[in-house]
């Protein structure tokens, strides 16, 4: 990155331009302040309650944090936040914000989603963010809706809730009154398209630019188009037992992924590799490069031509590495965009 | 945004690919664990602290947070944190993250300062986030090195502390053992950097992936390089008593910027605007586009020539809009890249 000195001219730069409220992109005082509610619950994920909370701050709504009894609630990192009001003593709120972690007690309990549906009822916008999703649809606000969630919560936000559309490949989705976004940040850029609606896309930008965040409404990330889309389903392969896997790298791009695995097992990785070999030669739409490849496999999803490669080498006594790369093949790729 | 209903193939793709530990992209269980201890006091900023928590739970760090006495503290925008320890009984850490926020008390508290300085003396990684680095500066920590903090207080962090050099221009500045970071959601860009220097590139890209967040260490958005860099300083320009400037929209990108300014004031539009024409014709570099002309000024800064508009517009009764729209000329931006 150039970086530049700006010590000698910090001096004139001081004032900026015009004299202006300190800090924040508050906006014009002839607006009504929006207030907003936050759910809080015993494994609720900092980042999807905290970074929306910042956004509309910014914003200049007004921001309370509401838990069962209003005792303080202990996050799924362990960050002990105490809430400002309970359901009993909490307000209505312009827009209810419902964060995601883990939802499970919640998405069994009747008095929260009671809340959820009362506060909802009276509130213009309603967000989830992640598994927050989950929530609002146990509260049957979802049904008939399209809705998403974290991408690694999708199977089971559809599973779970049948009447819900289960929609990937966004990162939010907007149904008019109701908002859910995908995974963990998602959550910053569904909470920026909220202050959007209210506000007009100036002050939700204005508000970015203002956090010093890339907010990218039409162009932005998202998790679920990433190429691990395309990977085969290998769940079904037999590992003997006792086999234990610690994924270590999982990442990538819209073309490509990699995956490490530390495998620890008394298999040798011979055996290890036929396993994985056998299960992938009986995967619909992939069959292996040359006949007698045990490494690449070609396939065809969603329209795309895929390479997939698989490697096992040594890590250590009883363990070994499994790396799995994933290819969109390139000739393939540029077909698609003409 | 293209949206594919997942519905149907939700049970097919469950399973996603190998057994692996649910959720987190935590690193293989040989390595020990990297413990981390956050900085809270009065007046933190919600999302310096907790979109570093986040990533390194992610990362599978341990994550603490410490305050003078241990007592609860109440954040800038009102949220109450109970911290896990006092500045007596908390341990020591790998990594001491001290965040931004209202600073001022922080930057003049001396138990504050000395933890700071004894538990930065034990840790590999000290790491500021926004206005965090005035309170690094205030130790000393900061002296002879390059730092950068909120795009806005670069000139109180250069006038405060002349013994840091201080940088604009970079989203982060890695001085070795300590980086300090720029505003806000930089927070989450610079922790990444800090996973990334503890457990390698991949590490750090696994956990973006996992939430689901668009991390761009090479090519990321950097707001001190945005268009606004270039406005004149108007600080100058002796409006009439009691006028009262209210930012609704600052936005832009690397090109032009936009300012409206809600004025309130009993004076007319006419004499606001031939009291900024008036300022605006002192100010060294800017010409008026043509002699006749009192909306638009032509500059030359840092090597680009940009053009400067200015409009006032009735906003109701003592009120106006005051726009002022910046924009670098074309044909000299496409110059400058060749």
């Amino acid at each position: 990155m150039r970086a530049v000195l700006v010590k000698a001219a910090a001096l004139a730069i001081a004032g900026l331009l015009w004299p202006a409220p300190a800090g924040a992109a508050h906006p014009s005082h002839s607006e009504p302040a929006v207030q907003v509610g936050i759910l809080l619950f015993d494994g609720v994920q900092i980042i999807d309650f905290a970074a929306p909370y910042e956004v509309f701050g910014q914003a200049g709504f007004g921001v309370a944090t509401v838990s069962a009894v209003g005792r303080p609630v202990t996050t799924a990192m362990g960050l002990q936040v105490t809430p400002d009001h309970g359901f009993a003593d909490a307000p209505s709120f312009d827009v209810l914000l419902v964060p995601g972690g883990d939802t499970g007690d919640a998405e069994r309990d009747e008095a929260l989603l009671g809340f959820v549906r009362g506060r909802a009822a009276s509130a213009r916008h309603v967000l989830s963010v992640r598994t927050g999703s989950h929530i609002l649809a146990a509260t049957g606000l979802l049904d008939g809706l399209r809705a998403t969630t974290f991408h690694r919560a999708l199977p089971s936000l559809a599973a779970d809730y049948p009447a819900v559309e289960v929609v990937r490949d966004v990162r939010w989705m907007d149904n008019g009154a109701i908002v859910t976004s995908a995974g963990l940040s998602s959550g910053t850029d569904a909470a920026l398209h909220i202050v959007g609606k209210e506000r007009g896309a100036d002050a939700a930008s204005t508000v970015a630019m203002h956090l010093e965040y890339d907010w990218r409404p039409e162009d932005g990330f998202v998790r679920t188009r990433m190429a691990d889309r395309h990977l085969p389903d290998l769940g079904r392969v037999k590992w003997p037992d006792r086999t234990r896997f610690d994924r270590v790298v999982n990442t990538g791009d819209t073309r490509s992924w990699r995956l490490r695995y530390r495998v620890s097992s008394d298999a040798a990785a011979e055996e290890l590799m036929s396993l994985a070999v056998e299960a992938l030669d009986r995967m619909e739409g992939w069959t292996r490069d040359s006949a007698d490849s045990t490494r690449d496999w070609v396939g065809a999803v969603e329209g795309r031509r895929l390479r997939m490669t698989i490697g096992m080498t040594a890590a250590g006594p009883r363990a070994h590495w499994l790396d799995v790369e994933l290819e969109a093949m390139p000739e393939l790729e540029d077909d698609e965009r003409g």
